[in-house]
């Protein structure tokens, strides 16, 4: 358990601070066109994924993401002390990817975001979002278990440009990117709104995996 | 049946989520420079078809296109009723998708396109690209099962790029796209235009067929 | 034979419409910015030529380039016929890709380049082309077999960045981009000093290969 | 071993041509947005180092990079004149590479770089840069080792996005980028930081090592 655990917080570290660095360096190059510090972010999230992915999936099934791990929980694939474990480490492992990504940066370590996310559409946008991603994971370890890491991250990829709130789909990265005032930050007071849209899909996916098994 | 049906349902909605979101997207971010835009969008759909195809083609061959299905009800793979379950669902979920986007983005739901695409260099293009499609499909089939889904999703990301019309090749998609007055919107009035050469692709396919089998 | 004729001639052309077609793309919305059209057209061609070795190389080879032939036959796997006919089928199916586009982006069919691209710096990037084209197909064959589509479409990706050429390194692709007068031509009085730094890096392989096999 | 020696040293040339040329091409074509420079130069080298990587890891593992060398001595694959003859062919290569790229692009063949790269942030940035690489290769190695050239590729085309110093994680390719006075050079007083972080890095990952297999 103990390298499982290991496993979740350098990948979930890593993660952020692709998403964050990347996000941080398309806007300094790019400050005049924000579609080519997207184009880099999104890129750069899709290929970092992949090796996360591939590199930690045979230690800790590489989740990176509390609500992964709720699914897999209600699959049986975890217990709830597990679970426990998962999601304290996505979440610690989140923060600390932002503030190494921050030190990297030269930037103060501790920041909050000022960037606005929030409305109706941009819900339904992270609903959207976060039910693409959970049934990607379920048809993918059903239909094509070794292509599961490719398809998370171009899904991922794909993602940050068809969906109005860049596909967070992932507790722990929300929160943690509330913590920074760049690019890829969220104003706290939108984490919420986020999250909920985020446990409503697993909610949704619960349900119609019970649907669909009778 | 009916889980086919779903399938291409939801992969027809979910691609179109794709193909107008990206290109909303990058409007939005990119209004300065259209080529950053369009590759975006192109990247966008080619990740997303790639991972629509690869966890539904097991489920009802991912089609998303009645064109593709034609082929394939010549070929004897679907019955008639089959061909117009599918069809009716690829329609359907093509609108569905255009619409789901236009609630993500804040968009009125309901909305004509103004962007004409129409003339001769235009509409060889876009026979040009259904028969590109088509072939690629049933040589993909024959000589490399396993890859269709690469090959469809990177000859569409190129097929944005080398084709004037940027490579619709599919009458859902052009349908679902005159309800939509952003980057990839096509005027409806054109839209007879785009058809009619993705129908005269599938009648070519269907004479070189015979051809070839004698 | 006949069919590895068609698959080399269709094969060639349907390059030249994916490099011809993604530059006059990139050039028409990213004119304020050169390296946009620059990623557009070699994004493009990666994605184009992937597909056409993975489903013409079961044909024909898919070599689609008259040094690859020529490499081809002095191993002794084309006869001198063939490599007669490979050829005139690559420069013929080079010159409809180039043409077949110019009706899609309604410009005239006929034209010439007044690109100058020419220079010692840019003859040496063209020897280093054809010769990093030649060895990773050699060496692909020999290492990796089943995956020479991904390693030539990578490298060709690659290599419009970083020569100053932009990587032709193929005699037919020079000859049919002579004759267009958008963002990949090369005037035609350029023509002949690309084939030859072509023409000897294939003697350069050819000596290579014999003191090789000592 | 000659062989070896030579495949170092072709690899490592013809990396440092890919990231120097592909950093040219994007300066000159996108001098009003680095970001698409960044875009190109990533991409670009992501391709470049999947071929090199693929068709030179079956003749000498395909280090190119002195860090990488010494990781494998430290694990017993290679012998200390072998580290000696990898490392030397590294460093003559790296320079070549950058040497040819300026015959390409017309430049003075000898330059040194002006551009700052130091600071407690760039210096993290390159710490964690090289534990990254390291780490990938190694877990690579040990998880997936038929995907070790993808794994690779991707890392340092995300890694020049998410570090502030665009991830060099590697001496000769350092010091060779310390020769050009263009978009991807490194000041020659910068040189030592990054060099010492790198081999921070090595001995970290040897502690690491060290700890684990206890």
């Amino acid at each position: 358990m103990k390298n499982k655990i290991i496993a979740e917080y350098i990948g979930t570290a890593l993660l952020l601070a692709v998403v964050t660095g990347s996000g941080i360096m398309g806007e300094a190059l790019g400050a005049s066109n924000a579609a080519v510090a997207l184009l880099g972010n999104s890129i750069a999230t899709g290929c970092g994924l992949y090796v996360l992915i591939t590199l930690l999936a045979p230690i800790s099934g590489a989740h990176f993401n509390p609500v992964v791990s709720i699914m897999f929980w209600r699959a049986g694939a975890l217990n709830v002390q597990a679970l426990f474990g998962y999601v304290t480490a996505q979440i610690i492992g989140a923060v600390s990817g932002v503030w190494v990504t921050h030190v990297m940066f030269a930037m103060p370590m501790i920041q909050a975001s000022t960037k606005p996310r929030h409305g109706l559409g941009i819900w339904v946008s992270e609903l959207v979002a976060a039910l693409v991603l959970l049934s990607v994971i379920r048809l993918g370890v059903k239909y094509a278990n070794e292509k599961v890491a490719m398809l998370v991250a171009l899904t991922v990829t794909a993602g940050y440009w068809f969906t109005s709130s860049t596909f967070f789909a992932n507790p722990a990265v929300t929160l943690a990117r509330s913590l920074t005032n760049t690019f890829v930050g969220i104003h706290p007071a939108d984490v919420l709104g986020f999250v909920s849209a985020q446990l409503v899909a697993i909610l949704l996916i619960s349900i119609l995996i019970k649907v669909e098994s009778k």
